[in-house]
């Protein structure tokens, strides 16, 4: 089976343009061939290819269902970003394809080598990723903000939990952490020279519970698909 | 922290070479610095620099501990290459950097789409990935063998998992497989186009018990991935 993705449709037809145009035309696709296609918000739709344009696949819309969201609890990662991009678009490529995220944030802390980013490219990781593993649903994916403007917009909700390598600050085994089966989790990684002293206190004022990710020193990554991975499989 | 790494020790003394040299050089460590350093086998040098050559570093040993094993299944991956080694590369990389594997073995399937590896990359990337994540063992890494060779060499022994996509066939979800808590496991994963049945038919008749890795469609390195975290977590 191959999934394709577009959010361009009306009542009836359904357009797919630019990569997924091209797809259509590497497949070598052809008025009359049907097509499975998705919108990354639930959207199954089979379609019959009405006309394959210079820029564009005209279809009509056969049928749509709404598949069902995977059931477990919804994972925020807020995660400061890599100086090598490619390290960080990995591991969200991973756990999107394993459904494993379900909304990631970028955070410039005081230690993030980082201070712009280019959200389109995870935009199209995760489509790509979704439609490699056949899933139904894009993750949230946010703009690179400050810290403490996340620590305020997010940090009040739900059980926020942040990793940290501060032998003198107390944390607990994440896999010891205690949460109810759908609990939903916001989980916080820090850059490559982790958060400073001054952030960690911060979050543990705002009742942040501080974890440790085991005793490898793990790099940005790692500790972001390691975390996202140990909170899935949590009950 | 920094560790270097060596295996070139007699008595009393040590000897850093190539990247450990190169790695001396660029942090401009000098005659009387003390390091760190591990053999890849659990030992753990403290040694003071005795000299800095051209083409090597000669150190003192003044300590050696042995640290001890992390706990936890032994667990043996075998994987189908992908044409794309980076992906396969840095999936390794991740698995060695939080301590998930023991042993990996690169196998040749029917659908397998490379006939040759370079196994010294794998050595190098398990050797950074411990020095990076601060361990003291390297996991085993063994040449690409045709899938035959493997089953009669390892089929047989402990408790073995293959990962298949074949609806006709039965499998059963792999985190609700009994294993006991230190149980040893050898976990099969097929290339991009899977194993073929027949290689399934040969692993069931071998009581080799298939595995479901859930209902995204994995690519494999993130077949390999998931499987290895997923039995590292499970009692």
């Amino acid at each position: 089976m191959q999934l394709f993705y577009s959010t361009n449709t009306t009542e009836n037809q359904l357009i797919l343009e630019e990569e997924e145009h091209r797809h259509v035309l590497v497949l070598r696709k052809n008025v009359g061939d049907l097509l499975e296609v998705t919108d990354g918000k639930g959207s199954h739709h089979k379609v019959t290819i009405l006309e394959v344009k210079k820029q564009q696949t005209v279809c009509q819309i056969d049928s749509t269902n709404i598949e069902p969201q995977k059931q477990g609890r919804y994972i925020h990662l807020l995660i400061a970003p890599t100086k090598q991009i490619d390290r960080i678009e990995w591991m969200f490529e991973k756990l999107v394809e394993m459904g494993a995220i379900n909304e990631i944030t970028f955070i410039k802390t005081k230690y993030t080598e980082r201070s712009n980013l280019n959200i389109s490219r995870f935009q199209k990781i995760a489509i790509s990723a979704i439609k490699q593993s056949l899933q139904f649903y894009l993750p949230k994916i946010n703009q690179l903000i400050d810290f403490k403007t996340a620590l305020n917009e997010v940090g009040k909700s739900v059980t926020n939990l942040i990793g940290h390598c501060y032998t003198g600050i107390e944390k607990e085994p994440l896999d010891k952490i205690q949460l109810s089966e759908l609990e939903s989790v916001n989980v916080w990684i820090g850059p490559e020279g982790d958060f400073s002293e001054e952030e960690v206190q911060v979050a543990i004022k705002l009742n942040m519970k501080t974890i440790d990710l085991g005793k490898e020193r793990l790099r940005t990554e790692t500790a972001g698909l390691k975390s996202v991975m140990v909170l899935k499989s949590i009950v």
